[in-house]
């Protein structure tokens, strides 16, 4: 089994709020991630949310800023906060911008050189990090969720889109859902996957969409005072694919929210409810 | 009427989450504060809230991670934040320690210079502060509470106590409760008073409380796992003291808690309506 390092506990809500540092196989580097547990594990395995943070985010912004404790502990679910790309890897260029390389890992297997190498954020949410969570925690994996914000909604929205047997439940804060169609996917996908259509399609939310057979219910909530949202994120675009898909999606355009984790906080309980609802009164 | 620059606004649980920059009168330097407008504003006055934080912290830490905004649009309270001293006075030594000078202002008026110039706080936080937020905002200043964490807990016990009639209610979390019998304290008071037993008692809660005129309830919050419990806070003396002046003091020791925003965020919302019950249902 993995080991895992405590960094830092704290009680809260009843339950306890973690960070655990590992050595992923995944990225090839030390990763850090937060976990809270709620109260109710100690009657069993409960189910995992995992959130995915948006640009220049580690763990810390969502678990400190993000208010899930509350509902969490309520709602008896574990909620993981990995980090959103490698760090440290020293690769030539990785801290030149916020929006490539450290902080800005999309949430895809990078494929172009040095990039590969450890950039495999994917692979990392999908796969290792369920793993390691199941080992270590009293997690119930039949019955795990996504939800992220911005770059993070993307991760979401693609990793569920791409596994809909795997995940019951999936929702986004304010997601770029056509990063082939806007400058911080189109420089991300063209830094890490080159000229390769087929892999642009698979990390797009509204490419892939009519090509999933994911149908259950999509909850999105939107700020109408984002400063990202016309150039960046352009929620329509989903709106559109998955109407021509069939999938159930709700966008809400909340009035007057920007970008912030005042946005995300004041909406955090409604998402809770959305995946506990999917994961069912067990 | 004394100008506010508006440095930022969020919408945030139906209400606006902004900070304010001045020129403050009572420390001649520039101060920020964070105000919170609950949705109820629109309807008229509301009653204001003073939260003061701990050392080391500005306007930004309880703003961002106490997550009080919830509670408070629906119990209809304004939230004012100020920031724990004055910035930028420049004066020699003030950032050589977390615990004396800039961010260690520990709500009082220094008479010893150089302090004496610019830490103010006292009448920033009594007199300033709320001619503001009445002047600016829709707040009805017949309601006005105070609460706090840590030093804050200190400014909060300390500044209702000295002034019975101004103030409805008041609570604190893991307040430093004796100063002159702890390190925190003894350093702050001797650099900020000098050898002055009066100004001393004058800013110890403990020594005030059996000559003050209040008999309201406090609420006190302390964590168990609390890193500073024994050496610096030392709850158990405030009981004693409130016990000898017959003032109804309820101290809960929360099992596993610790210093941080995860235990303050986690009985925030408790004080909150221990402050909207002293304000009424008006």
């Amino acid at each position: 089994m993995a080991s895992l390092e405590n960094v830092r506990s704290h009680r809260a809500f009843g339950g306890e709020q973690a960070v655990y540092r590992h050595r992923s196989v995944s990225t090839g580097t030390a990763m850090e991630f937060a976990v809270f547990l709620p109260p109710q594990v100690a009657q069993g395995p409960r189910p995992v949310l995992f959130y995915l943070s948006g640009l220049t985010c580690t763990w810390a912004n969502v678990t400190e800023k993000g208010g899930f404790q509350r509902s969490a502990a309520e709602l008896g679910l574990i909620v993981v906060c990995p980090d959103t790309s490698p760090r440290g890897a020293d690769l030539p260029g990785e801290n030149d911008a916020y929006d490539f390389g450290t902080g800005a890992g999309f949430y895809l297997d990078a494929t172009v050189t040095p990039w590969s190498r450890h950039y495999q954020m994917a692979t990392y949410i999908e796969e290792e990090l369920p793993g390691l969570i199941e080992a270590h925690f009293p997690a119930d994996v039949s019955r795990i969720g996504l939800f992220g914000h911005s770059m993070g909604g993307h991760g979401a929205l693609t990793i569920a889109l791409r596994n809909p047997d795997r995940y019951s439940s999936v929702s986004a804060f304010a997601p770029v859902v056509a990063p082939s169609q806007v400058p911080w996917g189109q420089k991300a996908f063209t830094g890490y996957f080159g000229h390769d259509p087929e892999a642009w399609r698979r990390h797009d939310a509204c490419a892939l969409v009519g090509h999933s057979r994911w149908r259950r219910p999509i909850l999105m909530d939107q700020g109408s005072a984002d400063e990202f949202l016309d150039i960046q994120l352009r929620p329509w675009l989903f709106s559109e694919a998955c109407a021509a898909a069939g999938v159930p999606l709700t966008v809400r355009m909340q009035p007057g929210y920007d970008h912030t984790y005042y946005f995300i906080s004041t909406f955090m309980d409604d998402h809770l409810r959305h995946h506990a609802a999917a994961f069912g009164a067990r």
